[in-house]
């Protein structure tokens, strides 16, 4: 495997556009990350594109890559569709990386794109529930007493994780409103962020609650947006002709892989056997990292992850958060972009948003939000649900460096 | 790059099976791919999963792959859900066979699978019509004069481009019929197909018109099914077991792109640049191949890709068909499975079928259907449309071998 390097990223801002499609955000996305990255549409030797559930939120099925990349004149290269729920776009970027690291492309595209507001909020939540083994959900649904209800299924599966999560560790109801304050916090220096406001832990108490423990602050939003990444090989990147004077981010390691086989109670749960990979891989533990974007779908999910990414014991997860560690200014901020609480979610295109986000941070030009000296940073990008585990899960770890 | 052996495949047979699911299409298909390389389901790195319409027919998207993997026990390692219309099970197979020759993988698991067949017809079509940018879609329709119509809005296009191939090359409505009668003659051999009966030239001309020159029996019919391989490196190869006596497949090339640029007439088609790498990549011609299956959405895609393919000038395409030549017992034969026409077309299945039936005849292990002492075989398989070319194409050339 040869070093693979981030040599561009772009995306739009996040939120409810009713008036634009795949091709509007896509295109966008893409034309700011070949910008940013000093390359040509036309250099561009394979495309990657995440998207979720384009076919059943606007149609588009099938084609969904050479539909937004032909309108850029982008096509007579290989496209590939993929698919894995919300960790679409990650996917699409591990797929990228392999390519350049084997040798297959010097440059490759990466995007994530999502359309998932709709006139009709339950078609976006219908479209959002497809997650899981269908087959198998009325029986979730019932377990979980969630039939019938307004809401995103995933709500009832998060609140069931949380009620869990409070009942083995003492961790409160409070303590998620904490994350959901942190999370406003980090987006209202975010110009690109769904949500810029800032809010106090009792006023995300105070919001509706969508199932307990989870308040309507504590889940992240419908919402659209695209996202995009340009890798490059070593060589590929003297080409572009990049200023000297700017850092470069280096792919340090790449892991995706699927939830434990439910035939297999000893396996560990993906993003541990993700990120323990993705730690090895780089050579670095999580005590060497200096930002993480991580994949709160719900306010609790972030904690939950402190302890399966190894940063902390069981014990210690609420002193990390209470105590300032994961706010920016602290010793690992976590979702300084907002996270998908509040610089939104629209599926497809997270995994890579959470790039985009870490390589400003390492480039140095994260604005307001920007961690001092930040030199490694994390991603992790979980995708639908299957049995105890998510379906997908993926961790990246990238390096500053330069070339 | 290294190379990658098919140490195994399976197929469901192809058909209208309203009773099952894409679960049920794919374990079969699995298994039997499995225990046909003499390998086991918890030996399998990563899965390569193609699905072209199971969110818009069954309601399963985003993990597609995870669902059906999961009920074999099969997750925990990497799955990547690839779509590409029509091309999706060559898109899966590209990639799996990407990650054995670039020694990411020693074995992979390549899939397609789909459930098209649906108690209201018009959701079966409504899904295939996705294949298309559908923003351009009423324009086109409105080009065709299909507006309306009760049929996949792909035979509006195939008609089309039949109209504009008889007055380009003089071929008739006879020689479509011919094509049709020669896949039925195959088909009739093959135990999987979904219709086994011969029919005649004047049959195929009697039968009702869907929009001329096409008449039902020139069109793919909608079905069901799965199919499945399993790539490996030599070193795993030879672990395997395999009996000494048993030939086995190389994969000689794998080429994917997609359609031309609309901004630039002067790009070939996306067949004719896949064909071509293909070709050069394998080190062999035309006239080197004993057997190919192609992409016969209709009965005159057949013909036009005879040129594409480089099998004959535009010419001597009528003659090819008329003289015998790609019949079973002639010099190349072609679809000797019954092709889509009559082995059927479940679409996020058919690349890897073609597979399977290529694989099937370089081992000598085609039955009935046998063509006699093949040794090099082609598959191309198409997918989508998008302004005047296929979305996506597929060709991959296999070498017989003994390890």
């Amino acid at each position: 495997m040869r070093d693979v390097f981030v040599a561009g990223v772009g995306m739009t801002s996040f939120g409810k556009f009713l008036d634009r499609g795949l091709k509007s955000l896509g295109r966008e996305a893409i034309s700011e990350a070949v910008d940013d990255a000093g390359a040509t549409l036309d250099g561009i030797e394979a495309a990657y594109v995440g998207n979720a559930v384009g076919g059943l939120v606007t149609g588009q099925e099938m084609i969904r890559g050479q539909v937004v990349l032909s309108s850029l004149g982008l096509t007579g290269i290989p496209i590939f569709n993929v698919e894995n729920a919300c960790a679409s776009a990650s996917t699409a970027f591990h797929l990228a990386w392999q390519a350049v690291a084997t040798g297959v492309h010097d440059i490759a595209l990466a995007v994530g794109v999502e359309k998932l507001t709709h006139d009709d909020k339950s078609v976006s939540f219908d479209a959002i529930g497809t997650a899981v083994d269908l087959e198998a959900k009325a029986e979730m649904a019932a377990a979980l007493g969630s039939e019938g209800e307004d809401r995103s299924f995933f709500m009832d599966i998060y609140a069931g994780m949380s009620r869990s999560l409070m009942e083995r560790t003492g961790l409160t109801q409070g303590d998620f409103a904490q994350v959901v304050a942190k999370s406003h916090d980090h987006a209202a220096l975010n110009p690109k962020a769904q949500y810029r406001n800032t809010v106090s832990p009792q006023e995300v108490l105070d919001s509706r609650e969508i199932v307990w423990p989870l308040t309507l602050l504590m889940c992240s939003p419908i919402g659209d947006g695209g996202a995009a990444a340009i890798l490059v090989s070593e060589d590929l990147l003297k080409r572009l002709g990049r200023d000297q004077d700017r850092h470069v981010v280096k792919v340090l390691a790449s892991e995706l892989t699927s939830g434990r086989s439910p035939h297999d109670a000893n396996m560990k749960k993906s993003v541990v056997r993700a990120s323990e990979a993705a730690y090895e891989t780089a050579g670095v533990g999580p005590d060497d990292l200096d930002c993480i974007e991580l994949h709160d779908a719900t306010a609790p999910a972030e904690l939950i992850l402190y302890e399966e990414l190894g940063l902390a014991k069981p014990e210690d997860v609420g002193g990390l958060l209470r105590d300032g560690s994961t706010h920016l200014g602290g010793k690992l901020p976590v979702n300084t972009s907002g996270g998908l609480l509040c610089k939104g979610h629209p599926i497809g295109a997270t995994g890579i948003a959470q790039v985009v986000e870490i390589v400003e941070q390492l480039e140095g030009r994260a604005g307001d939000r920007q961690v001092e000296d930040a030199e490694i940073g994390l991603t992790e990008n979980g995708g639908g649900w299957l049995g105890d585990d998510s379906a997908a899960a993926a961790v990246h770890i990238f390096g500053r460096t330069n070339v």
